[in-house]
């Protein structure tokens, strides 16, 4: 037996194991996931594993390191909700989300840091040693929203568009805040004195930590698109510069120290319809089943270590503490969510309502950022006491908020998400407003958000797309687009069901059960298969075989490395069907 | 700059593009990949890259770790090729596989090791210190053929499927065979004395190793076929099962001393057809493109990386040694083949030509796995000059015999592989005839290949079956699933060539360019727009509509981390459309 050798990919293959397998177990009682967010029993399996591990090895089981944390577990999450992102709700909204990501989580650092220091003075509670700098930095882990966390409870309620991105674009945009404060305050409490030029330097590393992260970002999803232009030899590799370049783009982001979670997202929103219009079909499905894969079982992961790491002896309970972190955690978010908003509705004519305005600041989920934070903390006496208030505040918000957050939402009516696809009117409406908007707003020289997206889009056709698509003929309207991708879809549900226009296939239609309970068909169908026999009918379906005789001549089942077993060009298929049909004609 | 904390991912990643870039770049000149195999110039790349850093540090470059090579670059690629194995020539072959394996790997070991002892007997070469069991040793690593070197080259040179399989199959069993020997010798290289009982016990290994692979492979493929039936409700993490399952069984046998190739294989060629049925249509592309995605890039990764290794300073460059070297592996393995297909054709009806024969001595390629053992050799003082003569060995089957067996393969006119599929009326002589063999061989009371094949469908169609997959009602005939599957491209062809029997769509057949040169047809397409406004076609229009409105419902646009856009169940909408159909009639 050589463990050894092979312990470190062995031990990450059981991990990523237990991970999927809990998550098969969860589903395959239908009721557990319907009261239970799965969150929330993942960080309960965590436990449990937690415990055994501490009471078979007597000493505490290993904590998630923030570096497995930062460099594998994060980035796939990120990069999934970048990828998948709905744009046009996003953009809309963009202002209101940098308020509250920005405006609000250096007023929830403040708050929150300050009355704690409140709290340290009070004598009764043994806390006087916590400076105001110690608390300002513990608020500035605590205070960011965690988008890990934020998806996994909003995905299961289902509220309505608007508000959905209102929190998860807030959870994902605030890092570039939290990781300038953190990294601020931190540097802070280890300096002797404090200038005023320190301070200063701060406030302008936030506009260099967010649009540096914008830039890295940018940088590499246009380098990104412009690859794939060239893959068309050698379609088995594709996907994987989706994953390469968008990884890159995290790690470059990391490597400077701006925000990384940024970058991810804008490489990945910039680079999905380019590398979507110059990709294979196959590859596309590759890479988004792929993504959809691995930030599931990164996110699964993720709760599972937060379980195991709470288990154990690194914490201080000190409850005064942690219970007013708790609350003020609660009061400070909703306090902030109440004065932005206020600001928001005086300048919108789409308001938040009260309703939506609770579940923003309810939905303030914390999780596994700050834990990975309040780990990397430099030591100091009171290190154990942070961390028992981070993860009583994750359990607390992960557990009661969570769960109470369905109910909640249908108790109040939240407007819910609209289970139907907007019709092709109201697609057409919105697309007719758009350009009357942007026309507006040119005359009347004002720069809003319609001018710049008109611009922008102007921009793109002129000049990005000609750079990075392979195939720059027109570009092919969305309507159009969307007509193929249902006639295809629409084609293989006629083909599944048997019932194609050109060959009536007898086998399909017996195999489906359907006709032995209908006797009208039945002699229908036999009629048809006397009728085969008639020359026409035969010539027809000479013409037919010899039309679609190509196909037989590609079901070639040999074994080669880069290519899948009967790929072949579909463009090319389609070219030979209509060369045929010309002279079957 | 923080370049430490984000060192070692953002290495890999990038060794992964250079990788994926150097593919793209190979294939932009379409003569390049025909004249040169894709293998010599990765090399090339490697040498390139390895005389760059060699002249940057000037000092000799990291050579590829043997542990990297064996536990995250060599599994994707037996993954991938014991998934996609074709496997009816497979196990119509397998004795004349398993004979060249093991005989024929035994063989050439001692006959290489022997004569390479007694060059080191002549005195003008200054060998005498290398003794006889280090020639051996030497030996067991050098005679193996290389699956990832023989892959590449033999993709590209389209030989008849036997001639690939018997030389693939080789390169992929004889793995058991390589681990024993190896470490035996190793072993007793190590050992002061070599008792008779320690030979048997090797004899004994043998038996363990190979077998226990196969059992560990099976166990784990019968488990990822079972865990897959219950992956219904989370479809984005099927197809991961795949691969941790695969990869835990090479662990696992790894970890055990077995041969985790053989393992792997087993492994992938038993949950195949069983996975494929479970799992929904998206995740199997998912599967198969993934795995053709990672086996393309480690390979990749190893031939550059062979190519970085070879620079530097390891090497002893005694040449007689070196050249004597690749003259015994040219000699012994030509012999090997000789002797052992004489046996084989004596007791077969489909017999090995002569030029087939030439080319399976030829073939007989070395690669990565060499290189690896060689540098997992104990320190002594000779091991310098069994790396050079193992690198050079293997730049001369690959650059030498890999750039003229294409050559060779058009002089000699082997057989090639057939472009065409097997025609239905084959397929079914095939199936009638295995039947019919079985059939006698039951009879005749002889247990051969057909008699065991028919016992394993039947237990696998009675027990295996009724376990592993999820839904089992009656078993598909494989004559089915084809046409199902022709069924569903056809529709998809159709659909792209804008000509679905019902709904004949107009814009589609204007864009495709077609009708604007066809006068006739345009003509023929106006009066059918005319009759678009006739009552009953209206009519008709609806009922098409009515039953296929279930389409429109499905599309919603929201996020969500588990389903991806538009993902729904075929089956669902099968049944869904019948009982539409049902009511329209």
């Amino acid at each position: 037996l050589d463990y050894q050798h092979v312990q470190v990919p062995f031990e990450i293959t059981l991990w990523i194991m237990l991970a999927s397998l809990a998550k098969i177990g969860f589903h395959l009682y239908n009721k557990l996931p319907s009261v239970v967010p799965e969150s929330c029993l993942l960080i309960f399996v965590g436990l449990i594993m937690g415990g055994i591990i501490y009471g078979l090895n007597d000493k505490s089981p290993p904590v998630m390191d923030s570096d497995i944390f930062f460099l594998y577990l994060l980035p796939p999450i990120v990069l999934d909700a970048g990828y998948f992102m709905p744009s046009r709700p996003f953009f809309e909204n963009m202002g209101t989300i940098l308020l509250y990501a920005v405006v609000g989580t250096i007023w929830n650092v403040f708050g929150i840091g300050f009355s704690l220091y409140g709290i340290c003075q009070v004598k009764a509670f043994h806390l006087q040693d916590v400076s105001l700098l110690h608390n300002l930095l513990f608020g500035s882990l605590i205070a960011a929203v965690d988008p890990v966390a934020v998806l996994a409870v909003f995905e299961e309620i289902h509220v309505n568009e608007k508000l959905h991105i209102l929190v998860f674009g807030e959870s994902l945009l605030n890092d570039a805040v939290t990781v300038v404060l953190y990294k601020l305050f931190r540097s802070f409490c280890e300096m002797p004195t404090i200038k005023s030029m320190d301070v200063f330097a701060g406030v302008g590393k936030f506009f260099v930590v967010g649009l540096g992260g914008v830039l890295v970002g940018l940088t590499f999803g246009m380098t990104a698109a412009f690859t794939t232009r060239f893959t068309k030899e050698i379609r088995v590799i594709e996907p994987l510069f989706v994953f390469l370049y968008s990884y890159l783009s995290y790690l470059t982001a990391e490597m400077f120290h701006l925000s990384g979670i940024v970058a991810i997202i804008v490489c990945a929103m910039g680079m999905k319809r380019y590398v979507e219009a110059n990709i294979s079909l196959k590859s596309h499905t590759t890479v988004k089943y792929f993504m959809k894969m691995w930030s599931s079982v990164s996110d699964t992961l993720i709760f599972i270590f937060l379980g195991v790491s709470t288990i154990g002896e690194n914490h201080e309970w000190n409850w005064p503490y942690i219970c007013f972190t708790v609350i003020f955690c609660l009061i400070w978010r909703a306090l902030g969510v109440l004065v932005l908003t206020f600001f928001v509705n005086r300048f919108h004519v789409n308001t938040i309502t009260s309703k939506d305005q609770f579940i923003i600041a309810y939905g303030g989920l914390r999780g596994a950022i700050c834990f990975s934070l309040v780990f990397l903390l430099p030591d100091f006496h009171r290190k154990k006491l942070f961390i028992a208030a981070t993860t009583v505040v994750i359990l607390f918000t992960v557990f009661v908020q969570g769960m109470t957050i369905r109910p909640l939402v249908d108790l109040l009516a939240v407007k819910r998400k609209r289970e139907s696809a907007p019709t092709v009117g109201e697609q057409i409406h919105i697309r007719f407003l758009d350009h009357l908007l942007a026309g507006i707003e040119d005359i009347s020289g004002h720069w809003g958000q319609y001018y710049w997206k008109d611009k922008l889009e102007y921009f793109n056709s002129k000049y990005l797309q000609k750079i990075l698509l392979r195939e720059y003929d027109q570009p092919k309207s969305s309507i159009v687009l969307l007509y193929e991708k249902l006639e295809r879809k629409h084609a293989i549900e006629l083909a599944e069901a048997g019932q194609l226009g050109h060959a009536p296939s007898h086998p399909s239609l017996v195999r489906s059960g359907f006709l032995c309970s209908n006797n009208d068909r039945s002699v229908i169908t036999d009629k048809k298969l006397e009728v085969t026999l008639n020359p026409d009918v035969l010539e027809n379906i000479q013409e037919i075989l010899a039309r679609n005789l190509y196909r037989i001549r590609r079901t070639g089942p040999a074994y080669n490395r880069h290519t899948l077993p009967g790929e072949t060009e579909p463009t090319e298929h389609a070219k030979e069907i209509l060369i045929l049909r010309h002279q079957s004609l």
